[in-house]
C-alpha cells in the first residue's frame, strides 16, 4: 500500500491470512504464536463442543495439523470489522470438497492482533435470507 | 445477587439469555433492541452465508421470528469472555431436536451490551479432541 499507512483493519486481515497459512501449512509453531498468551480463548471447530483453555485449545490445533488427513484450505470473501481493540473477521473457508463459514476473533495483545475466538461450521446456502425453521440445520 | 455488584460478566450473560428469550418468544421488538445500531454487526445463521449489515440480519431476524416452524431453543453452557468493551459469550442451543453450537459477541454500546455477531453451527460430537480430519464436516 503505497504511500498509505496501514490500518488495523490491514493488520486484522492479514493475521486472519495468517492464520490460513499455518494451517494449510500444517505450521505448529506459526499457529501456536497466532494465539493470545494472556487473554482468555475458545475455539468451535466444525461439529465439537466449544474448547474453553488454551491447553485444550492448542492440543486441538496440534492434533488437526498433525492429522495427515487434514484437508487443504483456503480463505476467501474475509472481511474485518474492528471493535477498538478486538475485531471479527466473517470468512467462508474452501476446503477439498466443501465451505465452511467462519468467525474469526482478534484481540489486540502485546501490540499485536492475536486469535481468541474461532468458530467454523458448514456452509450450505449461499443466496436469500436466513430463515431457521426453513433449512436442513434447525 | 445480595451484597455483590452485578460484573460485566454478568450483564453479557444476562444479555445473552435475553437473546435467546427474544428468540424463543418470536419477540421482534427485543430482539431490535438487542443488536448495536451503531456498531457494525454480523450474522451467520446455521449453513448460510455470513450477513454483514445491520438491515440484512436484523430482515433475517424478523424472518425467523414470524416463521411458525421456527423452533423453540434454550441456551445451556453459557459462558462469557469479556475483552474490555467487547465480550464473547459460547454457549450451546438446544432446538426441538438437536443441539447447536454458539458464538455471540456483545459490544458496549450506549453504556449496553448489545449483540455485534451471532454464529451457530450444528453439534455434532462432545468429548475428546477436535479433529478436523476425523469428522464429516470436513
Amino acid at each position: 500500500m503505497t504511500g498509505q499507512a496501514m490500518t488495523d483493519k490491514d493488520r486484522v486481515l492479514s493475521a486472519n491470512l495468517e492464520f490460513y497459512r499455518a494451517f494449510t501449512l500444517r505450521d505448529v509453531a506459526a499457529m501456536e504464536a497466532l494465539w493470545a498468551r494472556a487473554l482468555p480463548v475458545s475455539c468451535i471447530h466444525p461439529g465439537w463442543m466449544a474448547l474453553r483453555d488454551r491447553d485444550s485449545v492448542m492440543r486441538s490445533w496440534h492434533d488437526i495439523l498433525a492429522n495427515p488427513e487434514a484437508p487443504h484450505i483456503m480463505c476467501h470473501d474475509e472481511e474485518a470489522m474492528v471493535y477498538g481493540d478486538v475485531a471479527v473477521v466473517t470468512c467462508e473457508e474452501a476446503l477439498d470438497d466443501n465451505t465452511l463459514v467462519a468467525t474469526n476473533i482478534f484481540a489486540r495483545e502485546d501490540d499485536a492482533w492475536r486469535l481468541v475466538h474461532h468458530q467454523a461450521g458448514p456452509l450450505l446456502m449461499r443466496a436469500g435470507h436466513a430463515g431457521r425453521g426453513a433449512n436442513r440445520l434447525n
